[in-house]
């Protein structure tokens, strides 16, 4: 009998979900819930239940983890401190600066109703924050680095969709490979933000619309493009499909710190993912820690954690033998 | 006041933790244990007490952590379980093998003297760990990758100087970066050993050494060289002193992974380190150990663990509230 996982949401990260419980063989998926109606979702799975969110209180002794899946920006606050009552929780709150409100609330929540939470699963916040964490720990003495890309930002894209004359648009972030090189090679550089990204722009126009006009209007676009290098390429609707549908991501994570009684030795810790698709690696974090939500609620382990908070060896289907044997 | 931690054996790596304490404002050196005469020692720190390991019984009140800076050969076997009834204890045991006995009687002490014990800390094994069991939790479809160098082996470089004809030696293994660059580019390849990485050695002879005996003689050499595309270069002691007396090391560990309901997305995690000083990254991380082994033990864990156990915030001086405002 396997861990009963439930899936609230089912956008992208709520079908990466799916998928991922289907690699994980010490797992099931007993429900997908959503607010739409719960007909017109055709799950991969094809013997899950859907079940509406309004009956979401008669699965409460049916699931043992519910995996959030909804946005940060107005899912998330209500949802996770909501259901935190009623179930083991994860969420995937990546709204960096609101994160301390956030854990407050549904550590409130967790504690209520003897559950355990845990938020802002994912790579960045998540895996990224991990190796910031540890490498700040083994280097006290050195400097942060994070790269993102070359992966496709949703909250670039979209901006470039607002703009009249816009038909479609999808927006690439890309490191800047020089200045990757320099943290690599321990020169510990000041970046600004130009000389660490470019932005990368494939825009479909609307029949009547002034190219001209419409790259002014991105490159100069406050915050999000005015800073950086960006480039603009025009392509026909088809183009963008075929070429431009797949959601790729990543990034870079760099530790430069120095050792020795006067600093004399440099050290360079790095992380980097290169992801195919974002939703669905994300998804892979939040199921593996699903697998160790449920593992300390059963310990007795109540209220909400995040990755700093979680020991590495619950999120592996294997036993403490099996992981030093294997794997240390 | 400050953790007071032990160090118990003054060599590279002792050397190490000793630099390492000195970065963090939240530990103090409390003295050094060696079984050689204290007064053959010189530290680095001018006023730290320097005890023979005979008196180390008095010691037991005024440390909160002993870091075991012996090899793993000869010394930590029996050194580990000895003082673990004592002490909570940090090793640096890398006998990969050996790790399931090592842990069993480390366990057994610890858990009857009431302290914590923390072994195999390091990078491999360590941090290299940490990262495939992540990795592995995370994509369970996948194949794992570990690469080292470049970088000095104490071990191969030990083998050729007990040639004939040698009198002294270093011994750097270095990856392939075509096969590096296969995985990364998520070929998933199947590497051979002489695939994976090739091994260059600098050797100074004896006056009356024939260097094409010695050459042979090092390549043909089972496990060590015969399986590895090795270059050996004959240099003048001047030179080995000159530009090979540094001890740098590093590596990568890869994990190639498959998401999708039809495994069509793939996924690469790679954590790499690239290291001035092998002694001093360990060091540091033995030392952000420590911190661990202290915090777990106030809160009445005992017996022992190992970096699979123990949750990432344990490592850092900052606090929960601080490490998820700053670092989520």
């Amino acid at each position: 009998m396997g861990i009963k996982v439930g899936i609230l949401g089912y956008g992208n990260l709520g079908k990466g979900v799916e998928c991922a419980i289907n690699q994980n063989p010490d797992m099931e998926l007993a429900a997908i819930f959503t607010r739409r109606n719960p007909e017109s979702l055709t799950p991969k799975n094809k013997n899950v239940s859907v079940i509406n969110i309004a009956d979401i209180n008669n699965w409460i002794d049916k699931i043992d983890v519910m995996i959030l899946c909804g946005g940060s920006a107005t899912d998330l606050p209500g949802q996770t401190p909501k259901f935190a009552k009623l179930f083991n929780v994860i969420d995937s709150f990546d709204t960096h600066a609101k994160i301390p409100e956030h854990f407050k609330n549904v550590d409130l929540a967790a504690k209520e109703g003897n559950k355990t939470a845990i938020i802002s699963v994912g790579w960045d916040p998540g895996m990224f924050s991990l190796n910031r964490m540890y490498a700040n720990a083994i280097l006290p003495n050195g400097k942060d680095y994070t790269f993102w890309g070359k992966g496709v930002s949703q909250g670039h894209s979209d901006a470039i969709r607002r703009i009249k004359g816009v038909k479609d648009a999808k927006q690439y972030t890309i490191p800047v490979e020089t200045a990757l090189s320099k943290v690599r090679n321990g020169e510990n550089p000041d970046l600004t933000t130009r000389e660490k990204h470019t932005r990368e722009c494939f825009v479909v126009l609307e029949p009547d619309a002034d190219p001209a006009v419409v790259e002014h209007e991105i490159k100069t676009m406050p915050n999000y493009f005015a800073d950086y290098d960006t480039t603009v390429h025009f392509i026909s609707e088809e183009e963008l499909i075929k070429k431009h549908s797949k959601i790729p991501h990543g990034g870079f994570v760099l530790r430069s710190g120095k050792t020795g009684w006067h600093n004399e030795n440099n050290h360079i810790i790095e992380y980097s993912l290169k992801l195919d698709s974002n939703p669905e690696f994300t998804s892979s974090v939040l199921v593996a820690y699903a697998r160790a939500a449920f593992r300390l609620n059963k310990e007795g382990a109540t209220g909400c954690k995040t990755v700093f908070d979680i020991a590495p060896a619950y999120l592996s289907p294997k036993s403490g033998e099996e992981l030093r044997a294997q794997m240390l």
